[in-house]
């Protein structure tokens, strides 16, 4: 196997370059065939990258600044082309890297992925799909979007089901990925308009892109293991996951005080402690970390915020097995075999900022937005 | 205290009049003030009544069919004048008994409601809500509207709000009950169109109504402890009440599985079993039980399809604790306070038929729907 070149922003997560590094070194250790560019402020990535004796496989590429947690996209857009996270995205422009990973701002990276990465021919909206833990052999499930734009049309649902498909064959292997469509109930007469379109289109594409299409979905199919790659828009999407994590919280903080509220509990929790780390482990929001931007002329893997070492070396190898499949220009050719011509295809490069940028206040999100999934 | 009338459909749910006539001896030992009237087949009520000993706070009201959970809502609206869901529905409409419960259909059962009880004066849809476990010192949220209807304008919203804040004042007991919008950020700036003009809106309204109104929330928020009611549309909030649903159940089976999965640790769950009893109890959906509609000129409370004697034994208590606080006068005094007048106040029965009747099948949902909630 040849060398993967990954392109790393160490810079924007909420624990610093010093957590972004330290990924970097443990996914090294795992895996010979990486190389990383890394973006950042050389002053502290370089002791670090010499520390960890990974000099041999990093490259230091200076950035002055910063994008914050804080930043809004539009104003990064203006003026954020000396930051870390512009370099990142540039490294995967110009080809010298596969794939991106950033800890940092979810809507300004997006903002950023749009306007130097382009949307893929065919596609009008662009995706954020993240890994749902599931009852399926493979751990997981794929959903999109996430929350890239709080809207869809019923095209853009038929982009998300092909974008998701692909994302679930090439970084889950799945040959045969089952995707369905999220509504409030299964029967098809229900729903908002735009999904009833959209289920016609799925169906009518499954065969051709050679995927099943088990139809509407609901929002308890969401760790079942009777579909693969859940479709919805991205508000419902960040709605949704979001929920999930804000439950999965409730229930074990709940199982940790109960456990710890007698001596009696404290003992029966210490003889299946090993079960419970398991338990823990199976769940650990870091061994999933990483969603990925679909849509566009490269592909950019976004860690949480808040990613230690552990969840920093999760994103970067999700970021090296979609680098080895050829995801992206799978992706690229099924989006462009499903006939559909994009709408802005034509536009100029100061109308695509002037929309990205309208965009990005509004309809991207923020430092809130989905940066903070798993 | 006096007498508290309720009306309760001993058909429909998936586990028969059993279930139902033994949640109402549950329920009538615990509180002596109650009476029943209990709709159905009397050939099967009235010996269960007889056996159970409650005869003398029953009265059953012989009903011959029965709405079943594939019935369609139209179909319901046009033929099921004689199902004991139609005439549960009639107890609160002739004001023989306060507050109606049944475990059926949840589409039909909203048709029927809205046809037979007609909408409050000021209220233009109305909502289901539900009770969310939290970390809350009341341990719930109320979060509105989870699947009455699909659609949701601004004002809408607005009126969920003063309804929800009403239902958590009467029927969790809290004063100044503390409002949030559900959004996928926190910022002003974020989210849908009719998300902010409802921001605005709700902001205006707090003073006079006496709610603390804390903005935007998040999908992870809904089992915080910084919002006492979660206002949003009911695609949103029926597919966020469904995901948490489901992610709470793969945490408790992924707990099961590990705690079952070697000796030791089926050893140390022997050992800490009373602690995980009573967290199995804490977020037990049965002690939750009871969506309640609100908007109408009546209180009705569904009951989960599947719901056993505990369960419909809470459902049963929560309809008693707001016939006891006189909340439907106090949400209709609230709603008509606020100062907006209703579209269609002035429409004749007829148009209102056809309209449930319509709506009924494409935005209420059906026998998947919100029934399934907690």
């Amino acid at each position: 196997m040849g060398e993967i070149v990954l392109s790393i922003d160490a810079m924007g997560g909420d624990r610093g370059p010093a957590a972004v590094v330290a990924g970097i070194a443990q996914s090294a250790a795992r895996d010979a065939s990486l190389r990383f560019i890394v973006h950042g402020d050389e002053a502290q990535i370089l002791p670090l990258v010499t520390a960890r004796g990974i000099s041999g496989v990093c490259e230091i590429r200076h950035a002055a600044d910063v994008v914050t947690m804080e930043d809004k996209p539009s104003a990064v857009l203006r003026s954020g082309k000396s930051t870390s996270m512009w370099s990142t995205i540039e490294a995967v422009r110009s080809k010298e890297a596969a794939v991106a990973v950033s800890c940092g701002n979810t809507g300004a990276l997006m903002a950023i992925s749009m306007i130097r990465l382009r949307k893929l021919p065919g596609v009008n909206r662009p995706a954020i799909a993240c890994l749902w833990p599931s009852h399926n052999p493979q751990g997981f499930n794929v959903m999109l979007d996430v929350g890239a734009d709080i809207k869809a049309e019923a095209r853009d649902l038929l982009q998300y089901a092909l974008m998701g498909m692909s994302y679930a064959r090439n970084g889950l292997g799945l040959e045969r990925p089952r995707v369905g469509l999220l509504n409030v109930g299964t029967e098809e007469h229900k729903g908002r308009a735009e999904l009833k379109v959209a289920n016609d289109l799925i169906a009518a594409a499954a065969d051709d892109a050679q995927f099943d299409y088990v139809g509407f979905v609901e929002g308890g199919d969401l760790p079942s293991a009777r579909v693969d790659v859940i479709v919805t828009d991205g508000f419902t999407g960040n709605i949704a996951l979001k929920t999930g994590e804000g439950t999965a919280k409730l229930a074990f903080e709940l199982l940790r005080q109960n456990l710890m509220s007698t001596l009696l509990s404290k003992i029966g929790a210490l003889i299946a402690r090993g079960a419970l780390k398991k338990l823990a482990a199976r769940i650990d929001p870091r061994r999933v970390n990483g969603g990925v931007f679909l849509g566009l002329n490269g592909t950019v893997v976004k860690s949480h915020g808040g990613a230690d070492e552990t969840g920093v070396a999760a994103a970067i190898g999700l970021a090296a097995a979609l680098a080895r499949s050829g995801f992206q220009d799978r992706l690229a050719a099924r989006v462009a075999s499903s006939g559909m011509s994009a709408q802005d295809d034509s536009l100029d490069a100061e109308t695509a900022e002037a929309q990205a940028s309208d965009r990005s206040d509004t309809e991207l999100m923020g430092s809130e937005g989905a940066g903070d999934q798993k």
